[in-house]
């Protein structure tokens, strides 16, 4: 993987909002008001999503450095006819003048931990609100699948190969970014390879097999041109009876002449059953030390259920079900408004619902993770920003206030960092590599337990008492 | 409706392609394999989707007539090692001179329908694979989910709300393009509306109000700046008790001045009994005429079921489970050899599978659309493309050869237009209105039994008898 350092680009996406923003800051334009107010991005709790790699910080810098209407849409925006004259003009003039905390790309995240918080005059937070979620919910959401399915191959490797599948061009590459920093080792998407420094995969696919009279040829052509990366996808007609022997015979001829070929692909069929066969008669032909390598619809269920069968599958090619979610469809993040300036204080805002998990949590907060001496976590913690943490430190369950633990001794980490303060960008882009190996180091300090794909130990996520009583407060007023 | 007309735009996303087509295209290029092939696009046969409105041609015009490496993506495939000189410098003058058939935007389609044949050299053939199923694959899948939504919502209005939820900046923006193809009547998405003319609509979400000391003083000053376009978002705090009170309060003095408020939305809670008490407050208040707006988690399953309970909800706003394609998931396009030059003639290819439903039907092709003398359509045909079609026509099941039809009077049409010949762009791309309106008017051609969401009616897609024998020769061969 390239060291390639994430550039600040120049693409600017203003108009990627909601007209509702607009309308909105039309509105807090006129009134005159322009108090500071307090967003938390945040993820709803999940059965299907226990934890969450975050990601997409790179293109929100971006987004934020570039932020200005252009002249093209001031202009699109006055022939909508509900915007006048002097709010075009404020828009015409406008720049990004407040402050953004988030946690790094990377994180390991839990459902309702502010990921971001943008602290800003309401009339600029409020037009950043689509953008953030767009990005972040996306590029999250790729990146927790990617770690879902690369925890499940347990050490074995997983290639990105969705770029076909992927819901257009910066899915494609933004996706591939964010399932290597999920932990793949790398992709099939050349854009992604360009763009980001991502290692590049690829051999060839089934029409290259049936372009030519035989699969024999075929696989003959191939070894031609690429004789130490050789790769054949085995399931063109027949994997066992054709495609597979057909493989050897390339193979030792390979061998004879001083070749290292790589192995073979299957993209078919039953995937346990024809990887126990192909690699039975790979090592009766004295290929042991080729590999195989399973593609088609795969993701971490498919997964474990073929090694839970003896599946002999040596890496992984994931699509579609990686690159667009799979299951997990989509993060649904939310962007909620915590507290509003009044006077010289900040004055806590929520927003209630009959269903208490849909409640939010009210206040500037920070988020504290917590680590006992061997360095593993042992819960999180949200507080108040300029809370104290005391030590020995009782942290109680958001909803559930039954449910206890006295935590004796802990060190803590605080999650967010500020990434732009008073509209200047003070946060330095890691590289990508930097990112991979912060989400590998933070995910190998939570027990297996808590990324169990199906029933995972729920990792705890607590209020803090001062955050406790001052949403209860709230609630019973 | 903006008539704005689809320009033919100039960004270049040559590098959007896996890396085993560029591996492919140096083994062909090597060994002087320049024969022209055919490819078919289409989508295989899947539960949850009984039709698909096709979507993407506009993105597919733009990149095949941009197709070319820059002098960057020459580097960095240099940079991989893997690539000698000559081939490069083939790919620095590469342009695509092929052709390309497709059926046109919003074109009412079904599984196994080559949408898209693509005939050239095979080395030119390849590389377009990956980002024709990108842009094809999500742009129908979106167009497809929103004619479901809109056909489930049985003439009430229906706009894309999913900017937020969307797979990053372009899929937000041509996913909003495609929703109004399948028949939403709007976006949320400013961009979509500036980019592609589509008719924007946004009023305030739940911060608007929570930013207020009380839900009345929010609604007032909303109503202030917007008095003709007032749509009060009821739900922040409590809906009956609190929300549609203000709201009333509001309408009426808004009335009283002249003007005319639209409604109410409704983002949370059981839809069905809230629109049913607001409808009921509304209208003792004398405000039979203020609209009842539902967002919030809608699709069409969710559609039918309040309108099953009698909800009364006027118009839908639907985000992430369209945008994404919901349930839905992902269209799964593929890209299939078809059939391959040798000598003055073309040879037709299979890929053969132990799933008769995914072995591929070889040949050149044409479809067709037959229709009754009501003007309704009867049934699809996929023929060989030169292959004569009489009349009367006896129609059989593609697989199930006991299946016939046999068809007395019909009037046909083509359904794969020339969009590129030798390379030259042939076809004028319409209006978005032009296409929304295409796919209006053939989806009017469908008996509404074959757009049932639940359990419709199979629309049948028949093979022609010479391309049955012809698979059925290659098949026993």
């Amino acid at each position: 993987m390239d060291n390639k350092k994430n550039k600040v680009g120049s693409a600017n996406i203003t108009m990627l909002t909601d007209l509702y923003q607009l309308t909105m800051m039309q509105g807090y334009y006129k009134m005159g008001f322009n108090q500071q107010a307090v967003f938390d991005l945040f993820f709803r709790e999940r059965e299907d999503l226990n934890y969450c790699i975050f990601c997409g910080l790179h293109t929100v810098v971006n987004y934020i450095n570039n932020l200005h209407f252009a002249k093209s849409d001031i202009d699109y925006l006055e022939s909508l006819g509900i915007f006048d004259k002097l709010f075009l003009k404020y828009l015409a003039e406008f720049r990004f003048s407040g402050s953004i905390q988030s946690v790094v790309e990377g994180e390991v995240v839990f459902a309702n931990e502010p990921m971001i918080v943008v602290k800003a005059p309401i009339i600029e937070a409020q037009l950043v609100e689509t953008a953030l979620l767009n990005m972040i919910g996306y590029q999250s959401l790729v990146a927790s699948k990617a770690s879902r399915i690369v925890f499940a191959a347990k050490g074995q490797q997983v290639v990105e190969f969705g770029v076909r599948r992927a819901f257009g061009y910066d899915a494609a590459t933004n996706g591939s970014r964010a399932a290597v920093i999920g932990g793949c080792i790398g992709t099939s998407n050349v854009e992604a390879g360009k763009q980001y420094g991502i290692n590049v995969y690829g051999t060839h696919s089934h029409s290259w097999v049936l372009s030519f009279d035989s699969e024999y040829k075929a696989f003959e052509s191939y070894a031609n041109v690429y004789k130490d990366s050789c790769l054949l996808l085995v399931d063109t007609y027949d994997t066992l009876k054709s495609g597979v022997p057909n493989a050897i015979k390339i193979f030792d001829q390979l061998k004879s002449q001083g070749h290292k070929p790589i192995g073979i692909r299957l993209d078919s069929g039953d995937l346990a059953y024809l990887s126990k066969m192909s690699r039975n008669l790979l090592d009766k032909a004295g290929h042991c030390d080729a590999k195989i390598f399973a593609s088609g619809d795969i993701d971490e269920f498919v997964i474990e259920a073929l090694h839970s069968q003896g599946a002999k599958i040596d890496i992984w090619g994931v699509g579609g079900k990686l690159i667009t979610g799979g299951s997990n469809q989509l993060l649904g993040c939310v962007y909620k408004l915590v507290a509003i300036e009044s006077g010289n204080t900040f004055t806590p805002k929520m927003k209630y619902s009959d269903n208490l998990a849909k409640t939010t949590t009210p206040g500037i907060k920070q988020v504290y993770r917590l680590y006992d001496d061997s360095g593993m976590t042992i819960a999180d913690l949200i507080a108040l920003q300029d809370e104290y943490i005391p030590k020995p430190l009782t942290i109680v369950h958001p909803t559930d206030r039954w449910k206890k633990l006295k935590i004796d001794n802990y060190t803590k980490r605080q999650l967010l960092v500020d990434i732009f303060v008073d509209g200047k960008l003070v946060y330095n882009l890691p590289s990508l590599q930097q990112t991979i190996s912060k989400a590998d180091d933070e995910l190998s300090k939570f027990w297996d337990e808590y990324k169990r794909i199906t029933t995972p130990h729920i990792y705890k996520v607590d209020l803090s008492d001062q955050l406790y009583f001052l949403k209860n407060k709230m609630l019973t007023e």
